[in-house]
């Protein structure tokens, strides 16, 4: 069975292990939001590619959610001590991936094709492709706790400032421009199911489906596709995900997330603790939903959630 | 005493941390070869910038020799694993460095901007300014083992292939347009000496002199100007300068060091192991020479180098 996972970050990195536990990883492709990429001392940063792929390899740092397991920090120790901007925790390993990364970009490769040598030295099965290789950067317009106006990258926004400014507004600078990677529509097109991860609908999700194409791509296959909620209990599971729904009209639950997919998805996975809200998505969204622990503590439990939302997405 | 340096890398490292011992370092400017500078992975590395922060910053590996004391290896042991270049010996403490670096330059500061920056964040009291603001980068032709020519960056010449290369010339590309950075020539008009360190003379200090106006500085102060054999007993105390003189017609020798800088010193400080050379370097070269122990093995006997070489330039 074929399937496309559309995957941000941590999130989707625990779902995707879980994934990979219930069908083949060869027959996976996961792909992957950039839109939170960002360039930060000379060195391109793909966030979401990284956590991603440090999930699938069994590189990631459980108990922290982001990085590598055994991480330090003393580049970016120095780089405090020198003046430097120290907001955004660039681990020592975790260098090594935007060193060569950045290198390899330098030399012309895309963006698709680093990521490739990238899964492929660390052995991860699953297809991993960037959402474009175009740069795409999430803009944050928000106001802060002086009522005055900012617009931050993405990460400024989330990682520096704590998400604490008041959003008004996302945009995704340089969307119109951004064709989908090599392989994303095909592969989209080929799948026997097409799963969202629990990811944030604002910032993750979306851009992915902003990029030419891809929304008509899933809304055609919308019978193939079901994803699974990142709000669990009126709270992301990670993240701050309740800071930006709102600013987009989403209500923060189980089924404002979904609403963000409507047309899109022909089912939805929810937590136990949701299943109140089970009868409103199926009525009002039209999706048919599974309910069980969504709350992914270990691999067992992501196979679960995995197996679910396939079930659905193919049922 | 204002003194001006011309310094390459770990040997004027040495070398300064004895001359601030004989002078107050608010007195020194240390000029700086940038010319072996290179862009690796996206980041601006400057190895004698460095080198020279390093030492006088009590930072440096003296066991070593080069970068930092207490370095690790995580990134580019991960580089490695990924399949990036990891020829150069990039530590994780010396990435914050280049990290800080190649962001302020990308913000639009100068290299002599961001060295001030730097040298301020470690306290170096000593003014350490890179030679020009605009890059220089050595080039080496060569020649390797099967008889095929070969163009290198100096970098990749010296670390990733060891210098083995039979080398038929260096180049120093972009030296044309290079001005001196702010301060270069003035410092060097109003120096009371100045000294040119033990640094290799082909690629650390002839890029130096070759910046526009530099030469012409130093050859009218030559009754000011002294320098450092790096060559001791016919082989360089560190480095592999023995393969870069014979290409471009120096002997390997104190005399042979010396004669790169014929007309633009007035003294030549030899080691105990070269006072027989000392009459050919007074009648040949019409320098002064002093004599004494010029391995730096601490910085007790830099000092003492450095207050030879102040006394030949001054005397």
């Amino acid at each position: 069975m074929k399937v496309v996972a559309l995957a941000g970050g941590v999130g989707a990195g625990k779902f995707l292990r879980g994934l990979v536990r219930a069908v083949p990883p060869t027959d996976v492709t996961a792909v992957v939001n950039t839109a939170d990429d960002m360039t930060l001392h000379g060195l391109r940063i793909c966030p979401d590619l990284d956590s991603v792929t440090y999930w699938l390899a069994g590189l990631a740092d459980r108990d922290r959610g982001w990085g590598r397991a055994g991480e330090s920090f003393r580049a970016l120790e120095e780089v405090r001590g020198l003046g430097g901007p120290a907001w955004f925790g660039l681990g020592d390993l975790d260098l090594g991936a935007h060193l060569v990364r950045t290198g390899w970009l330098g030399e012309g490769a895309s963006l698709s094709e680093v990521t490739a040598r990238l899964t492929a030295a660390l052995g991860v099965g699953v297809r991993i492709l960037p959402m474009s290789d175009e740069p795409v950067a999430t803009v944050i317009d928000s106001m802060d706790d002086d009522g005055s106006g900012r617009t931050d990258p993405f990460q400024v926004y989330w990682v520096k400032r704590g998400a604490r400014d008041e959003v008004k507004g996302v945009r995704f600078e340089g969307i119109a421009r951004a064709r989908p990677a090599p392989g994303v529509l095909e592969a989209i097109e080929a799948a026997d199911a097409i799963v969202v991860c629990p990811s944030n609908p604002v910032v993750s999700v979306a851009p992915i489906l902003a990029v030419s194409g891809v929304r008509d791509a899933v809304a055609a296959r919308r019978e193939r596709a079901a994803g699974v909620s990142p709000i669990v209990g009126g709270a992301p599971v990670a993240g701050m995900a309740d800071r930006l729904m709102p600013a987009v009209g989403l209500e923060v639950s189980a089924l404002g997330a979904a609403s963000a997919y409507r047309g899109l998805l022909h089912g939805w996975v929810v937590d136990e603790r949701d299943a109140d809200l089970a009868p409103r998505i199926e009525n009002v969204l039209g999706m048919r939903v599974a309910v069980t622990d969504t709350i992914m503590t270990d691999d067992a439990v992501a196979e679960r959630v995995a197996t679910a939302a396939l079930e659905l997405a193919t049922g």
